[in-house]
C-alpha cells in the first residue's frame, strides 16, 4: 500500500464501500457526537468524512489534534447512514471508518482559521499566506488563475503563436512608469531595470523574423499601489507580423472569448467574431469614456443643438461659447422622488463638476427648472428625438466638451447602477478603435501625440503629409470588457521615414528622435515587417472571472499595498558586503519620510 | 486579397501552379542570371523562390534592394523548369513569377550576413541580435526552446501538475549564490532580491495544500559567468505532496523521457520507468563522479586489495596508509603506442594529480613498470577479476580516496573519448540516489551536512537518534543525462523535530536554527504534508537537444559573458533622480577595480 494514500480526499464514492483505504490530508473540522468523532479530512482535491469511535485507537489520537494537523488515515469505506448523506460533496455518500491514524504534522494554534473562511485582516492573511491559501475561496481563485493561464497558452498555441521568454534583467528606459532598478556588480555605477513590459523585445522578435510571438510575461512597475495594481503583474503579451488590425482582432477574439466562456461559470460572453468595434470618438460621445461597460444599456446623446436658443439661459450660454450639452436618459423614473434627482446633482458636485441638470417626467408631464425654462414643446421635441417616453427622466451634463464627456460617462454609470439597469451574468467585450493620432495640447499650445507615438497612422506617410494632423487616426485599439480596459494595442509604425514625419508634426527633430529611440529605429533600418499586437492583463482577466475587486485575491503570494512581502520579510536590509559588491551605498532617507520608513518596518 | 500575403513562404507546392498569390518576407538571397533575377524570399515558415525578368516592373525594384529588405510580392505560381526543382525545400517544385513588388522595409547595409551563417564574433551577433536570430540555426534553436517548453508544460499538466507563479520581487537570503538586489522606494534602506530559485515558495505551496505544483520559473544568480551559465535562467520547478521518492521519479520520468524523445531527432532516449537508480557511493566508485555519462561503457573498479602486498611499492604504500587504487580499463589498446599511455600520465599531472599509472598488454604480454614490479602472475589475477583480455590496457588512479575518485572519473572520460568508446546518438538518463546526509568536515574536524540540510534523512528521527551519522542516507537525488546534472531534488524534511535533531548533529543549536530558518519552521508547525520535488534546468535541456555547448545559443536575448545586453545597452547609468527615489548613492568602485570598470564600459 502507498505510504500516504490509496485515494485522494475526493476519490471515494458509494462504489468503494467495503474497501480498505488510506487517505492523507488536513484535519479540516472535528465534531464529537458523544463518543463518536467525525473529522472532515481535506486535501487539494476535496473532503472526505472520517468517523471513529472508542473501538479504534484512532479516536484518542484524532481527539488530541488541533485543526489543520496533517494525518494519514487507514480505514474502511462505509455507506453513510440513511439521511446523513451530503449530496453537495462528491464523497457525500460515504465515510471512512478510521482504524489507525499516523500524524504527519501536528499543528500548533492557528493565526487564522481555515474552515468557515471568517473575514480576517489582510495583514494577517498575507503574513500567514500558506494558511490563508488553504481557505476554499483562495484555493479556488489560485486554481482558477492557473487554469486560465494554461487555457490562454493552449489557445494561443492553437492560433499559431509561439511562446518566447524575453529578458527580465533589462535596460532602464526614460519613458513610462518608474523602473525597478538592479545595481550591477560587474559594471560599477550601472543598473539593470526590470521590464515594465517586453514591448521593445517583442517588436525585435518580429524584426528577427518570428511570425507570431506570445508570452505570459511578468511586468514590473514601481508605482503607487491601488486595489487593482500590483508591482509585479502578468500580461498576455503578443505580437504578429504581416498583419492588419483585422488580423489581430481575428487572432485574439477566439482566445479571449474562449477562455472567458470556459471559466464564466454560466455567464454569457460576447462570441468571437462579434466583438463590437467602436470608434474612439463615438465611444466618448455615447458612453462618455473609452472604456464603456456595454452591460449598461444607457446611451448618451449630444443635444447641444436643442439649446442653441433656449429659455434655459445657462445651457444657451454654454452652447454659445463652444460648450456642449449631453443627455443621459433615466428611463422609468416617474415614481422616483425629487430627492433621487437632487442627490444625483449633489453627487456630481462632490465629484468636482458644476452640477448635473435634470428633467423629470411623469405621465407625460415634465418637471424641474430646465424643463420649465426650456418649455414643454421644446422638451417634447427633444424627447421624441431621443426616443424617450412619458415616464422617463433625463439628466444633462453641460460644459466644455472634455468636462461634459467625463460627467456624462460617470452619470451614465451611476444612473445605470441606481436604476438597476446593468445586465448581470454576462461579459461584454468591445474594441475601441480609431484613436486620434494627435491632439492639441492646450497647455503647450501645440500639436502632440494623443496616445502612442509608435502606432502606425492610418493612411501612413500620405496622411501625415496631406491631412490636418488632428483628423489623422491611428491603427491603435483597446480591448474592453465590462468597462475594464484589458489592454491597449496597435499596428506599429515600422517605417523610420513615417516615424520621423510623425514626430516632426509633434514638434520633435530627427536628431531628437534618433537620440531617444535609436535602438528601435536602427533595427527598423535593417529589414522590418509590418507588425502589431497587444497585451491583455492576466490579473485583470482572472479578477473578472473570479469576481474579485482586489488583485491580491488572485495572486498566490502578493506584495501588500505597501509593496511588502509580510511572510518572507521583503524588502529587508542587506549586509554592507552586499551593498559594496554592487557599488552602492545607502542615502539618508529624505527628512520628510522617517515616519513612513518607521511604519514600513513595524 | 490580404494586404500582405495569401500564403506564407512555405505554403506553396505543385498543387498551386497557375494561382495568383501574394507573399511577404525578407530578401534572403538574390541571383542574377542574365536578365532573369531569382530571389529567395524568406519568412518564419520557409523560403519560396521568386523569379522575375525584364517583362515585369518587379525586376528593377528587386534589383535595387539590399538583402534582408522586406517586400510583398504579387505573382503567379509556376512549376520550376525540368531539372531545377529543389527536393530539399517544401516549395522546391515551384517558383513565383513576380508581377509586382511592394517594398515594406528597405534594408541598409547589414552588420552581419544572414544567408550562409558565416561565423561572426559573438559581440556583433549579440549587438544585432535581431539580425542574428534570422539565421537558420538560431531560428531553429529558439523555436526548439519554445517547443520544448510548451511540451514540458503540456506533459506536466497531463501528469496532474498545476502551474503557479511565485514572486520575482522576493527577499534576500544569506545562503547560496549572490543575489541580485532591487532597492525599495517605499521603504528606504531596504531591498528586494530576485529569486535564485522558488524553493521556499514551492514548499509553502505544498503547506498551503496544493498537491502538485510546477513552474517554468525564471531564476537569477549573480555569479561569475561561464559558457553554460547565464545570470537569468529557467528551471522546470516542481513539487508534490504526500509522495515518496518513487512517486517523484514516476511523475517526472515520463515528462523528461517524453520531451527528449519528441525532440531527440532520431537519437535514442532512456525510456520512462527505466532510468537506472545509482546510489551515490556506487556512482563515485564506478564512474568517479556523481554525474556519470552512461554513454561511456568504462567502469572503474577498486583494486586496492590487489596491492596490499605488491612489488610495486608506491601502490603498496598508498594502500597501506589508507589510500585506494582504482582501475580504469583501456580495452583494445594493444596497438596503441607507449606515447598514448605516457600522454595520459602527462595529462593527469597537468590536471594537478600525482600521475596516472598504467599497464599495457599486447597478445597477453604485460608492459610498463607497474606490471613489471607487481609481477605477471598477480596481473593475470587482477585482469581475470576485471574481465579484461589479452589486448586490453589498464590505467590506475591511486592516492587518498577523494583524489583517486576524481582522477579515475576524469580518466574514465578521457580514455572513453580517446578510444572513441562514447556511444553517439543517444540520451542516457540516470538517477543518483542515496546521497549521504552528513560528512566529516576535515577542516573543521566535525560532522556537517554533506549536501542539503533540508532533505529528509532516510529512517527519519529514529535514524538520527540511533545510527552513526556518517552512515545515514538522505532522500535526495540528482537527475543526470549524458554526464550533465539536470537538477537536484529531495523529499523535504517537513518535521521541525527532525530538523532540529539533524542540525544538532551538525553542531547547530535550536536557537541558531530558529534564527536562520524560522520562516520555514514556523510554517511547518501549522500543518505540513510530506513533500518533495526537483527542478530540472530548462536551458540545459535545450542545450542538450540542440547540441549547443553555449547557453547563449539557446536564449533569444541573452546577456553576454560580462552580463551586458549589448543591444539594449544594459546595465547603464541612471539619473540621480532615479537613485534618489530609491534612497541609494553610488559608492566609489574599489581601488583595485578601475581597469575592470573601464573595460566593462568599453
Amino acid at each position: 500500500m502507498h505510504a500516504y494514500r490509496t485515494h485522494n480526499c475526493a476519490g471515494l464514492d458509494a462504489g468503494n464501500v467495503g474497501e480498505t483505504v488510506r487517505l492523507s490530508g488536513w484535519v479540516h473540522r472535528k465534531r464529537d457526537h458523544g463518543g463518536v468523532l467525525f473529522v472532515d479530512l481535506r486535501d487539494h482535491y476535496g473532503i472526505t468524512q472520517i468517523v471513529t469511535d472508542a473501538d479504534s485507537p484512532a479516536l484518542e489520537v484524532l481527539d488530541g489534534l488541533r485543526a489543520e494537523s496533517v494525518v494519514t488515515i487507514d480505514g474502511t469505506v462505509k455507506a453513510r447512514a440513511e439521511g446523513t448523506a451530503n449530496p453537495n460533496l462528491p464523497t457525500g455518500a460515504i465515510e471512512v471508518y478510521a482504524r489507525a491514524v499516523t500524524v504527519q504534522s501536528r499543528a500548533e494554534e492557528l493565526p487564522l482559521p481555515v474552515a468557515g473562511e471568517q473575514d480576517y485582516p489582510e495583514e494577517i492573511r498575507l503574513k500567514y499566506r500558506f494558511v490563508d491559501l488553504r481557505r476554499e475561496s483562495m484555493h479556488r481563485n489560485i486554481m482558477l488563475r492557473s487554469q486560465v493561464i494554461a487555457s490562454l497558452r493552449r489557445r494561443m498555441i492553437e492560433q499559431g503563436f509561439n511562446e518566447f521568454q524575453t529578458p527580465i534583467l533589462g535596460a532602464s528606459s526614460p519613458e513610462g512608469a518608474r523602473d525597478y532598478l538592479v545595481p550591477s556588480r560587474l559594471h560599477p555605477g550601472t543598473f539593470y531595470a526590470l521590464p515594465q513590459a517586453p514591448q521593445m523585445f517583442k517588436q525585435l522578435l518580429m524584426v528577427a523574423g518570428f511570425d507570431r510571438y506570445f508570452q505570459i510575461a511578468p511586468c514590473f512597475r514601481d508605482e503607487d499601489l491601488r486595489a487593482d495594481r500590483s508591482p509585479e503583474f502578468y500580461q498576455l503579451d503578443f505580437e504578429m507580423s504581416f498583419v492588419t488590425q483585422d488580423d489581430v482582432f481575428n487572432a485574439i477574439e477566439p482566445v479571449l472569448a474562449g477562455v472567458f466562456a470556459e471559466f464564466a461559470n454560466g455567464k454569457s460572453v460576447t462570441p468571437a467574431g462579434e466583438f463590437p468595434r467602436i470608434p474612439y470618438r463615438e465611444s466618448m460621445l455615447k458612453y462618455g469614456t473609452d472604456k464603456p461597460d456595454l452591460r449598461n444599456p444607457l446611451i448618451i446623446t449630444d443635444v447641444s443643438r436643442h439649446f442653441e436658443q433656449s429659455g434655459f439661459g445657462l445651457f444657451e450660454k454654454i452652447v454659445g461659447s463652444g460648450g456642449v450639452v449631453r443627455a443621459i436618459p433615466a428611463p422609468g423614473t416617474a415614481e422616483k422622488s425629487r430627492k433621487f434627482f437632487d442627490d444625483m446633482n449633489d453627487w456630481a458636485r462632490r465629484e468636482g463638476f458644476a452640477g448635473l441638470g435634470y428633467v423629470t417626467r411623469k405621465s407625460g408631464e415634465f418637471g424641474g427648472p430646465i424643463a420649465k425654462n426650456h418649455g414643454p414643446e421644446n422638451m417634447e421635441k427633444l424627447y421624441a428625438e431621443l426616443g424617450l417616453g412619458a415616464d422617463d427622466g433625463l439628466f444633462f451634463a453641460a460644459g466644455k466638451e472634455k468636462d461634459a464627456v467625463k460627467l456624462a460617462g460617470a452619470a451614465r454609470t451611476r444612473v445605470g447602477e441606481e436604476l438597476g439597469l446593468i445586465e448581470q451574468g454576462c461579459f461584454k467585450f468591445c474594441w475601441i478603435v480609431d484613436f486620434p493620432m494627435f491632439e492639441y495640447d492646450e497647455e503647450q499650445k501645440k500639436v502632440d501625440f494623443s496616445h502612442n507615438p509608435f502606432s502606425m497612422p492610418q493612411g501612413e506617410l500620405e496622411a501625415l503629409e496631406s491631412q490636418d494632423p488632428l483628423s489623422i487616426l491611428a491603427w491603435q485599439y483597446d480591448i474592453v470588457c465590462n468597462g475594464y480596459e484589458l489592454s491597449s494595442g496597435a499596428i506599429r509604425n515600422h517605417r523610420p521615414e513615417i516615424m520621423y514625419k510623425a514626430f516632426e508634426i509633434a514638434g520633435y527633430s530627427q536628431a531628437e528622435v534618433d537620440a531617444n529611440f535609436s535602438g528601435m529605429i536602427e533595427a527598423f533600418k535593417l529589414g522590418a515587417p509590418p507588425h502589431g499586437g497587444s497585451a491583455p492583463g492576466i490579473d485583470r482577466i482572472v479578477m473578472l472571472l473570479a469576481d474579485e475587486p482586489n488583485i491580491r485575491e488572485v495572486i498566490a503570494f502578493p506584495l501588500n499595498q505597501r509593496a511588502q512581502d509580510l511572510m518572507m520579510g521583503a524588502p529587508s536590509p542587506v549586509s554592507t558586503r552586499q551593498l559594496r559588491d554592487v557599488h552602492i551605498r545607502l542615502a539618508e532617507p529624505p527628512k520628510a519620510a522617517p515616519t513612513e520608513a518607521a511604519s514600513a518596518e513595524g
